[in-house]
Protein backbone atom coordinates (compact mmCIF):
# COMPACT_ATOMS: atom_id res chain seq x y z
CA UNK A 1 0.00 0.00 0.00
CA UNK A 2 1.28 3.68 -0.69
CA UNK A 3 2.07 5.87 2.22
CA UNK A 4 1.97 9.26 -0.68
CA UNK A 5 -0.58 11.76 0.07
CA UNK A 6 -2.17 12.81 -2.93
CA UNK A 7 -3.76 15.93 -3.05
CA UNK A 8 -5.92 17.66 -5.49
CA UNK A 9 -8.22 21.27 -5.68
CA UNK A 10 -11.55 21.28 -7.49
CA UNK A 11 -12.16 24.97 -9.10
CA UNK A 12 -16.22 24.94 -10.35
CA UNK A 13 -16.46 27.90 -12.96
CA UNK A 14 -20.02 29.49 -12.83
CA UNK A 15 -21.97 33.22 -11.74
CA UNK A 16 -25.45 30.77 -11.52
CA UNK A 17 -23.08 28.69 -8.27
CA UNK A 18 -22.53 31.42 -6.79
CA UNK A 19 -26.39 33.60 -7.30
CA UNK A 20 -27.57 30.50 -5.73
CA UNK A 21 -29.87 29.86 -8.33
CA UNK A 22 -27.77 26.20 -9.35
CA UNK A 23 -26.78 24.08 -6.70
CA UNK A 24 -23.58 22.20 -7.41
CA UNK A 25 -23.72 18.60 -7.53
CA UNK A 26 -20.24 17.66 -8.93
CA UNK A 27 -18.31 18.33 -5.56
CA UNK A 28 -19.21 15.75 -3.59
CA UNK A 29 -19.14 13.48 -6.74
CA UNK A 30 -15.04 14.42 -7.30
CA UNK A 31 -14.87 14.44 -3.56
CA UNK A 32 -16.02 10.63 -3.03
CA UNK A 33 -14.80 9.50 -6.24
CA UNK A 34 -11.30 11.09 -5.72
CA UNK A 35 -10.88 9.69 -2.23
CA UNK A 36 -11.81 5.70 -3.27
CA UNK A 37 -8.77 7.10 -5.34
CA UNK A 38 -6.23 7.59 -2.81
CA UNK A 39 -6.52 11.12 -3.98
CA UNK A 40 -7.76 14.07 -1.15
CA UNK A 41 -9.22 16.81 -2.05
CA UNK A 42 -7.57 19.89 0.55
CA UNK A 43 -9.44 22.62 -1.41
CA UNK A 44 -12.38 23.61 -3.75
CA UNK A 45 -13.15 27.39 -4.91
CA UNK A 46 -16.06 28.37 -6.95
CA UNK A 47 -15.42 31.25 -9.08
CA UNK A 48 -17.12 33.71 -11.31
CA UNK A 49 -17.17 33.75 -14.95
CA UNK A 50 -14.46 36.20 -14.76
CA UNK A 51 -10.70 35.61 -16.78
CA UNK A 52 -8.78 37.29 -14.25
CA UNK A 53 -10.60 35.47 -11.35
CA UNK A 54 -10.27 32.11 -13.52
CA UNK A 55 -6.28 32.33 -14.33
CA UNK A 56 -5.70 33.44 -10.36
CA UNK A 57 -7.28 30.36 -9.08
CA UNK A 58 -6.08 27.86 -11.66
CA UNK A 59 -2.37 29.06 -11.20
CA UNK A 60 -2.91 28.91 -7.56
CA UNK A 61 -4.49 25.44 -7.48
CA UNK A 62 -1.83 23.78 -9.68
CA UNK A 63 0.80 24.66 -7.94
CA UNK A 64 -0.54 24.18 -4.56
CA UNK A 65 -1.79 20.31 -5.30
CA UNK A 66 -0.55 17.26 -7.00
CA UNK A 67 -4.20 17.98 -9.56
CA UNK A 68 -6.57 20.25 -10.44
CA UNK A 69 -9.91 19.78 -11.97
CA UNK A 70 -12.19 22.76 -13.15
CA UNK A 71 -15.79 21.89 -13.82
CA UNK A 72 -17.80 24.41 -15.98
CA UNK A 73 -17.84 26.90 -18.93
CA UNK A 74 -16.78 24.76 -21.71
CA UNK A 75 -19.66 25.26 -23.82
CA UNK A 76 -20.12 27.08 -27.08
CA UNK A 77 -21.40 30.29 -25.93
CA UNK A 78 -20.27 33.70 -24.42
CA UNK A 79 -19.78 33.01 -21.33
CA UNK A 80 -17.97 30.08 -21.92
CA UNK A 81 -14.42 31.02 -21.27
CA UNK A 82 -12.33 28.78 -19.57
CA UNK A 83 -10.43 27.41 -22.34
CA UNK A 84 -9.38 30.71 -23.28
CA UNK A 85 -8.71 31.64 -19.31
CA UNK A 86 -6.49 28.25 -19.05
CA UNK A 87 -4.24 28.67 -22.17
CA UNK A 88 -3.86 32.15 -20.24
CA UNK A 89 -3.58 30.51 -17.11
CA UNK A 90 -0.27 28.53 -18.88
CA UNK A 91 1.19 31.08 -21.20
CA UNK A 92 -0.21 28.63 -24.51
CA UNK A 93 -2.21 29.86 -27.18
CA UNK A 94 -5.29 28.11 -27.85
CA UNK A 95 -6.04 26.10 -31.13
CA UNK A 96 -7.92 24.08 -32.25
CA UNK A 97 -7.64 20.80 -31.98
CA UNK A 98 -8.32 18.45 -34.96
CA UNK A 99 -9.38 15.42 -33.28
CA UNK A 100 -11.78 17.49 -30.98
CA UNK A 101 -13.12 19.17 -33.69
CA UNK A 102 -13.81 15.65 -36.14
CA UNK A 103 -15.13 14.14 -33.01
CA UNK A 104 -18.00 17.45 -32.33
CA UNK A 105 -18.35 17.54 -36.66
CA UNK A 106 -19.39 13.33 -36.61
CA UNK A 107 -21.74 13.76 -33.53
CA UNK A 108 -23.32 17.14 -34.86
CA UNK A 109 -23.69 15.54 -38.14
CA UNK A 110 -25.14 11.93 -36.62
CA UNK A 111 -28.01 14.49 -35.40
CA UNK A 112 -28.85 16.01 -38.09
CA UNK A 113 -27.80 19.13 -36.80
CA UNK A 114 -25.65 22.57 -38.52
CA UNK A 115 -21.89 22.50 -38.21
CA UNK A 116 -21.66 26.57 -36.48
CA UNK A 117 -18.69 28.12 -36.17
CA UNK A 118 -19.99 28.47 -32.13
CA UNK A 119 -19.88 24.65 -31.97
CA UNK A 120 -16.62 24.38 -33.09
CA UNK A 121 -15.12 26.74 -30.72
CA UNK A 122 -15.73 23.77 -28.21
CA UNK A 123 -12.66 22.44 -30.44
CA UNK A 124 -10.00 25.06 -29.05
CA UNK A 125 -8.00 23.89 -26.53
CA UNK A 126 -4.49 25.29 -25.29
CA UNK A 127 -1.63 24.39 -27.57
CA UNK A 128 -0.46 20.93 -26.46
CA UNK A 129 -3.11 19.89 -24.55
CA UNK A 130 -4.36 16.06 -24.24
CA UNK A 131 -8.20 15.51 -24.85
CA UNK A 132 -10.88 14.20 -22.23
CA UNK A 133 -13.40 11.97 -24.00
CA UNK A 134 -17.40 13.07 -23.86
CA UNK A 135 -19.14 9.99 -25.00
CA UNK A 136 -22.44 12.05 -24.00
CA UNK A 137 -22.08 14.70 -26.40
CA UNK A 138 -19.40 14.78 -28.05
CA UNK A 139 -17.30 17.53 -27.41
CA UNK A 140 -14.30 16.92 -25.03
CA UNK A 141 -12.97 18.31 -21.97
CA UNK A 142 -8.74 18.49 -21.99
CA UNK A 143 -5.98 18.42 -19.58
CA UNK A 144 -2.93 20.72 -19.59
CA UNK A 145 -0.08 18.97 -17.51
CA UNK A 146 -1.58 18.51 -13.84
CA UNK A 147 -5.28 20.17 -14.75
CA UNK A 148 -8.34 18.44 -15.83
CA UNK A 149 -11.13 20.96 -17.22
CA UNK A 150 -14.38 19.49 -17.53
CA UNK A 151 -18.16 19.90 -18.27
CA UNK A 152 -20.26 21.97 -15.47
CA UNK A 153 -23.67 19.65 -16.43
CA UNK A 154 -23.22 16.98 -13.47
CA UNK A 155 -24.02 13.76 -16.33
CA UNK A 156 -21.42 15.09 -19.01
CA UNK A 157 -18.47 15.67 -16.19
CA UNK A 158 -18.95 12.44 -14.54
CA UNK A 159 -18.58 10.34 -18.32
CA UNK A 160 -15.39 12.90 -18.28
CA UNK A 161 -13.96 11.75 -14.95
CA UNK A 162 -14.72 7.92 -15.76
CA UNK A 163 -12.65 8.53 -19.06
CA UNK A 164 -9.62 9.55 -17.15
CA UNK A 165 -9.59 8.27 -13.71
CA UNK A 166 -7.60 5.37 -15.42
CA UNK A 167 -4.46 8.57 -15.48
CA UNK A 168 -4.89 9.51 -12.16
CA UNK A 169 -2.18 8.22 -9.73
CA UNK A 170 -3.70 7.64 -6.70
CA UNK A 171 -2.13 7.36 -3.27
CA UNK A 172 -2.77 5.91 0.38
CA UNK A 173 -6.51 5.19 0.21
CA UNK A 174 -8.17 6.82 3.32
CA UNK A 175 -10.69 4.45 5.12
CA UNK A 176 -13.87 5.49 7.36
CA UNK A 177 -15.46 4.31 10.25
CA UNK A 178 -18.97 6.12 11.19
CA UNK A 179 -20.72 6.17 14.72
CA UNK A 180 -23.62 8.25 15.05
CA UNK A 181 -25.41 9.06 18.26
CA UNK A 182 -28.57 11.22 19.56
CA UNK A 183 -27.10 13.63 22.31
CA UNK A 184 -25.60 17.36 22.03
CA UNK A 185 -22.26 17.70 20.66
CA UNK A 186 -21.18 19.26 24.04
CA UNK A 187 -21.42 15.79 25.68
CA UNK A 188 -18.86 13.93 23.37
CA UNK A 189 -16.19 16.84 22.97
CA UNK A 190 -13.99 15.73 26.37
CA UNK A 191 -14.16 11.59 24.83
CA UNK A 192 -13.54 12.56 20.78
CA UNK A 193 -10.70 15.11 22.17
CA UNK A 194 -8.57 12.20 24.11
CA UNK A 195 -9.62 9.93 21.41
CA UNK A 196 -7.89 12.60 18.83
CA UNK A 197 -4.64 13.05 21.41
CA UNK A 198 -4.72 9.04 21.22
CA UNK A 199 -4.80 8.47 17.85
CA UNK A 200 -2.82 10.74 15.67
CA UNK A 201 -2.37 8.75 12.93
CA UNK A 202 -6.24 8.91 12.75
CA UNK A 203 -8.39 12.22 11.48
CA UNK A 204 -11.69 12.25 13.82
CA UNK A 205 -14.49 14.86 12.81
CA UNK A 206 -17.46 15.45 14.79
CA UNK A 207 -20.31 16.63 12.44
CA UNK A 208 -23.32 17.72 14.86
CA UNK A 209 -27.03 17.12 13.45
CA UNK A 210 -30.52 18.53 14.43
CA UNK A 211 -33.27 15.35 13.51
CA UNK A 212 -37.05 15.96 14.55
CA UNK A 213 -35.64 18.93 16.57
CA UNK A 214 -33.26 16.91 18.72
CA UNK A 215 -29.62 16.81 18.20
CA UNK A 216 -27.42 13.71 17.42
CA UNK A 217 -23.69 13.71 15.91
CA UNK A 218 -21.99 11.58 13.57
CA UNK A 219 -18.24 10.92 14.92
CA UNK A 220 -16.34 10.11 11.00
CA UNK A 221 -12.84 8.61 11.81
CA UNK A 222 -10.58 8.50 8.62
CA UNK A 223 -7.15 7.03 8.25
CA UNK A 224 -4.86 4.32 5.92
CA UNK A 225 -5.85 1.60 8.61
CA UNK A 226 -8.66 -0.35 9.30
CA UNK A 227 -7.28 -1.93 12.02
CA UNK A 228 -6.70 1.01 13.72
CA UNK A 229 -9.84 2.69 12.41
CA UNK A 230 -11.60 -0.82 14.38
CA UNK A 231 -9.82 -0.18 17.55
CA UNK A 232 -10.98 3.73 17.45
CA UNK A 233 -14.48 2.72 16.70
CA UNK A 234 -14.53 -0.07 19.34
CA UNK A 235 -13.00 2.16 21.98
CA UNK A 236 -15.66 5.03 21.10
CA UNK A 237 -18.49 2.45 21.34
CA UNK A 238 -17.32 1.37 24.63
CA UNK A 239 -16.76 4.71 26.49
CA UNK A 240 -19.95 5.73 24.93
CA UNK A 241 -21.67 3.07 26.56
CA UNK A 242 -20.12 3.96 29.96
CA UNK A 243 -21.93 7.13 29.59
CA UNK A 244 -25.28 5.53 28.74
CA UNK A 245 -25.23 6.71 25.22
CA UNK A 246 -26.90 4.27 22.96
CA UNK A 247 -24.37 4.49 19.31
CA UNK A 248 -24.62 3.18 15.83
CA UNK A 249 -21.96 2.57 13.01
CA UNK A 250 -22.96 4.58 10.23
CA UNK B 1 -31.63 52.98 -5.91
CA UNK B 2 -27.82 52.34 -4.84
CA UNK B 3 -25.36 52.01 -7.85
CA UNK B 4 -22.65 50.93 -5.57
CA UNK B 5 -21.72 47.25 -6.13
CA UNK B 6 -20.91 45.46 -3.00
CA UNK B 7 -19.25 42.43 -2.80
CA UNK B 8 -18.46 39.14 -0.73
CA UNK B 9 -17.33 36.10 -0.32
CA UNK B 10 -17.68 32.33 1.55
CA UNK B 11 -15.67 30.54 3.07
CA UNK B 12 -17.01 27.04 4.16
CA UNK B 13 -15.03 25.51 6.11
CA UNK B 14 -15.05 21.32 6.56
CA UNK B 15 -13.24 18.29 5.92
CA UNK B 16 -16.60 16.46 5.29
CA UNK B 17 -17.76 18.85 2.70
CA UNK B 18 -14.44 17.92 0.67
CA UNK B 19 -14.46 14.39 1.23
CA UNK B 20 -17.68 14.29 -0.57
CA UNK B 21 -19.92 12.90 2.31
CA UNK B 22 -21.61 16.16 3.53
CA UNK B 23 -23.43 18.40 0.66
CA UNK B 24 -22.93 21.55 1.33
CA UNK B 25 -26.90 23.45 1.71
CA UNK B 26 -25.33 26.75 2.85
CA UNK B 27 -23.84 28.20 -0.25
CA UNK B 28 -27.15 28.23 -2.35
CA UNK B 29 -28.87 29.95 0.38
CA UNK B 30 -26.53 32.83 1.30
CA UNK B 31 -26.16 33.17 -2.42
CA UNK B 32 -29.87 33.86 -2.43
CA UNK B 33 -30.18 35.88 0.50
CA UNK B 34 -27.00 38.02 -0.39
CA UNK B 35 -28.36 38.66 -4.44
CA UNK B 36 -31.57 40.49 -2.06
CA UNK B 37 -29.50 42.17 -0.37
CA UNK B 38 -27.54 43.70 -3.09
CA UNK B 39 -24.45 41.92 -1.70
CA UNK B 40 -23.02 39.99 -4.87
CA UNK B 41 -21.29 36.97 -3.99
CA UNK B 42 -17.86 36.79 -6.01
CA UNK B 43 -16.14 33.53 -4.80
CA UNK B 44 -16.72 30.86 -2.18
CA UNK B 45 -14.10 28.59 -1.07
CA UNK B 46 -14.22 25.12 0.64
CA UNK B 47 -11.35 24.95 3.10
CA UNK B 48 -10.37 21.84 5.62
CA UNK B 49 -9.95 22.29 8.86
CA UNK B 50 -7.04 22.85 8.86
CA UNK B 51 -5.17 26.12 10.79
CA UNK B 52 -3.13 27.68 8.03
CA UNK B 53 -5.49 26.77 4.87
CA UNK B 54 -8.25 29.01 7.32
CA UNK B 55 -6.40 31.87 8.00
CA UNK B 56 -5.14 32.31 4.74
CA UNK B 57 -8.31 32.19 2.77
CA UNK B 58 -10.01 34.24 5.43
CA UNK B 59 -6.82 36.73 5.16
CA UNK B 60 -7.36 37.30 1.45
CA UNK B 61 -10.71 36.79 1.23
CA UNK B 62 -11.72 40.14 3.84
CA UNK B 63 -8.82 41.93 2.00
CA UNK B 64 -10.75 41.30 -1.40
CA UNK B 65 -14.43 41.61 -0.98
CA UNK B 66 -16.71 43.93 1.15
CA UNK B 67 -18.18 41.09 3.23
CA UNK B 68 -16.80 37.49 3.79
CA UNK B 69 -19.10 34.86 5.37
CA UNK B 70 -17.83 31.80 7.11
CA UNK B 71 -19.49 28.38 8.01
CA UNK B 72 -18.53 25.76 10.15
CA UNK B 73 -16.35 24.81 12.76
CA UNK B 74 -17.48 27.02 15.67
CA UNK B 75 -18.73 24.07 17.96
CA UNK B 76 -17.63 22.09 21.21
CA UNK B 77 -15.18 19.92 19.54
CA UNK B 78 -11.50 19.72 19.14
CA UNK B 79 -12.12 19.49 15.45
CA UNK B 80 -13.49 22.70 15.75
CA UNK B 81 -10.88 25.97 15.11
CA UNK B 82 -12.25 28.49 13.76
CA UNK B 83 -12.88 30.98 15.87
CA UNK B 84 -8.95 30.30 16.62
CA UNK B 85 -8.11 30.61 13.41
CA UNK B 86 -10.31 34.09 12.92
CA UNK B 87 -8.31 35.17 16.04
CA UNK B 88 -4.82 34.59 14.25
CA UNK B 89 -6.12 35.86 11.17
CA UNK B 90 -6.90 39.45 12.56
CA UNK B 91 -3.34 38.82 15.10
CA UNK B 92 -5.95 39.02 18.08
CA UNK B 93 -6.07 37.30 21.41
CA UNK B 94 -8.93 34.62 22.23
CA UNK B 95 -10.96 35.24 24.75
CA UNK B 96 -13.82 34.53 26.65
CA UNK B 97 -17.36 36.97 25.76
CA UNK B 98 -19.50 37.37 28.96
CA UNK B 99 -22.51 37.83 27.03
CA UNK B 100 -21.38 34.32 24.99
CA UNK B 101 -20.73 32.92 28.43
CA UNK B 102 -24.15 33.53 30.20
CA UNK B 103 -26.17 32.79 26.97
CA UNK B 104 -24.43 29.20 26.82
CA UNK B 105 -24.37 28.78 30.65
CA UNK B 106 -28.58 29.72 30.34
CA UNK B 107 -29.21 27.56 27.47
CA UNK B 108 -27.51 24.63 29.15
CA UNK B 109 -29.13 24.64 32.75
CA UNK B 110 -32.28 25.46 30.95
CA UNK B 111 -32.00 21.76 28.99
CA UNK B 112 -31.20 20.45 32.35
CA UNK B 113 -27.31 19.63 30.87
CA UNK B 114 -24.20 19.90 32.30
CA UNK B 115 -22.31 22.85 32.36
CA UNK B 116 -18.45 21.41 30.72
CA UNK B 117 -15.07 23.48 29.83
CA UNK B 118 -16.11 22.04 25.95
CA UNK B 119 -19.19 24.09 26.21
CA UNK B 120 -17.97 27.14 27.32
CA UNK B 121 -15.24 27.27 24.69
CA UNK B 122 -18.06 28.08 22.63
CA UNK B 123 -17.67 31.51 24.26
CA UNK B 124 -14.12 32.02 23.12
CA UNK B 125 -14.18 34.56 20.44
CA UNK B 126 -11.30 37.33 19.00
CA UNK B 127 -11.09 40.35 21.38
CA UNK B 128 -13.14 43.38 20.12
CA UNK B 129 -15.43 40.79 18.43
CA UNK B 130 -19.76 41.01 18.43
CA UNK B 131 -21.84 38.51 18.80
CA UNK B 132 -24.58 37.05 16.48
CA UNK B 133 -26.93 35.49 18.26
CA UNK B 134 -28.13 32.13 17.82
CA UNK B 135 -31.81 31.49 18.82
CA UNK B 136 -31.51 28.03 18.12
CA UNK B 137 -28.92 26.57 20.51
CA UNK B 138 -27.56 29.56 21.98
CA UNK B 139 -23.90 29.20 21.30
CA UNK B 140 -22.90 32.66 19.14
CA UNK B 141 -21.33 33.44 16.02
CA UNK B 142 -19.12 35.99 16.09
CA UNK B 143 -18.25 39.24 13.65
CA UNK B 144 -14.48 41.18 13.98
CA UNK B 145 -14.81 43.80 11.28
CA UNK B 146 -15.91 42.69 7.88
CA UNK B 147 -15.94 39.01 8.66
CA UNK B 148 -19.10 37.37 9.65
CA UNK B 149 -18.58 33.60 11.60
CA UNK B 150 -21.41 31.06 11.72
CA UNK B 151 -22.26 27.27 12.31
CA UNK B 152 -22.32 24.77 9.59
CA UNK B 153 -25.84 23.00 10.67
CA UNK B 154 -27.69 24.96 8.38
CA UNK B 155 -30.88 25.46 10.45
CA UNK B 156 -28.33 27.52 12.91
CA UNK B 157 -26.48 29.17 10.02
CA UNK B 158 -29.72 30.58 8.23
CA UNK B 159 -31.03 31.52 11.78
CA UNK B 160 -27.31 34.00 12.68
CA UNK B 161 -27.89 35.12 9.13
CA UNK B 162 -31.51 36.59 10.06
CA UNK B 163 -29.74 38.22 12.56
CA UNK B 164 -27.25 40.13 10.71
CA UNK B 165 -29.01 40.58 7.74
CA UNK B 166 -30.57 44.19 9.20
CA UNK B 167 -26.37 44.90 9.71
CA UNK B 168 -25.70 44.54 6.29
CA UNK B 169 -25.17 47.55 3.87
CA UNK B 170 -26.26 46.09 0.28
CA UNK B 171 -25.57 48.22 -2.89
CA UNK B 172 -27.30 47.89 -6.20
CA UNK B 173 -29.98 44.58 -6.11
CA UNK B 174 -29.53 42.60 -9.51
CA UNK B 175 -33.00 41.34 -10.88
CA UNK B 176 -33.36 38.38 -13.20
CA UNK B 177 -35.14 36.84 -16.01
CA UNK B 178 -35.09 33.58 -17.35
CA UNK B 179 -36.11 32.18 -20.40
CA UNK B 180 -35.67 28.71 -21.30
CA UNK B 181 -35.98 26.75 -24.68
CA UNK B 182 -35.36 22.86 -25.30
CA UNK B 183 -32.56 22.70 -28.04
CA UNK B 184 -28.79 22.72 -27.93
CA UNK B 185 -27.43 25.27 -26.37
CA UNK B 186 -24.87 25.79 -29.67
CA UNK B 187 -28.63 26.78 -31.72
CA UNK B 188 -28.56 29.58 -29.53
CA UNK B 189 -24.76 31.03 -29.18
CA UNK B 190 -25.01 32.96 -32.13
CA UNK B 191 -28.10 34.58 -31.07
CA UNK B 192 -27.02 35.06 -27.15
CA UNK B 193 -23.81 36.36 -28.21
CA UNK B 194 -25.21 39.55 -30.13
CA UNK B 195 -27.44 40.00 -27.00
CA UNK B 196 -24.90 40.22 -24.56
CA UNK B 197 -22.85 42.65 -27.05
CA UNK B 198 -25.95 45.27 -27.20
CA UNK B 199 -26.85 44.68 -23.34
CA UNK B 200 -23.55 45.37 -22.32
CA UNK B 201 -25.54 46.55 -18.89
CA UNK B 202 -26.93 43.11 -18.27
CA UNK B 203 -25.16 39.76 -17.48
CA UNK B 204 -26.38 36.68 -19.79
CA UNK B 205 -25.86 33.16 -18.47
CA UNK B 206 -26.07 29.89 -20.48
CA UNK B 207 -26.74 26.97 -19.07
CA UNK B 208 -27.54 23.80 -20.53
CA UNK B 209 -29.29 20.93 -19.63
CA UNK B 210 -30.80 17.42 -19.86
CA UNK B 211 -33.86 16.21 -19.20
CA UNK B 212 -35.03 13.30 -20.29
CA UNK B 213 -32.23 12.96 -22.54
CA UNK B 214 -33.32 15.97 -24.66
CA UNK B 215 -31.01 18.98 -24.33
CA UNK B 216 -32.44 22.30 -23.21
CA UNK B 217 -30.69 25.79 -21.98
CA UNK B 218 -31.89 28.26 -19.24
CA UNK B 219 -30.52 31.79 -20.50
CA UNK B 220 -30.32 33.95 -17.16
CA UNK B 221 -30.02 37.96 -17.16
CA UNK B 222 -29.30 40.01 -14.93
CA UNK B 223 -28.74 43.53 -13.75
CA UNK B 224 -30.21 46.50 -11.78
CA UNK B 225 -32.56 47.88 -13.98
CA UNK B 226 -36.25 45.72 -14.64
CA UNK B 227 -36.94 47.49 -17.82
CA UNK B 228 -33.84 46.36 -19.80
CA UNK B 229 -33.93 43.12 -18.34
CA UNK B 230 -37.48 43.36 -19.71
CA UNK B 231 -35.94 44.65 -23.10
CA UNK B 232 -33.50 41.72 -23.69
CA UNK B 233 -36.27 38.82 -22.65
CA UNK B 234 -38.50 40.07 -25.26
CA UNK B 235 -35.97 40.55 -28.20
CA UNK B 236 -34.48 37.19 -27.07
CA UNK B 237 -37.91 35.73 -27.43
CA UNK B 238 -38.77 37.23 -30.45
CA UNK B 239 -35.33 35.95 -32.26
CA UNK B 240 -36.13 32.27 -30.97
CA UNK B 241 -39.98 32.57 -32.59
CA UNK B 242 -38.14 33.77 -35.50
CA UNK B 243 -36.18 30.51 -35.39
CA UNK B 244 -39.32 28.44 -34.29
CA UNK B 245 -37.78 28.04 -31.10
CA UNK B 246 -40.57 27.67 -28.45
CA UNK B 247 -39.15 29.31 -25.28
CA UNK B 248 -41.03 30.06 -22.16
CA UNK B 249 -40.20 32.12 -19.13
CA UNK B 250 -38.65 30.56 -15.78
Amino acid sequence: MSDKRVTAAVIIIGNEILSGRTHDANLPYLGTQLNELGIQMREARVVADDEAAIVDAVNICRAAYDYVFTTGGIGPTHDDITAVCIAKAFGRALVRHPDAERAITDFIRANKREVTEARLKMADVPEGASLIENEISAAPGFRVENVFVMAGIPSIMQAMFRAIAGDLEGGVVLQSRTVTCRVPEGVLAPVLGRLQDDFTDLDIGSYPFYEGGQPGVNIVMRGPEEARLEEAATRLERELAEMGTAAERG
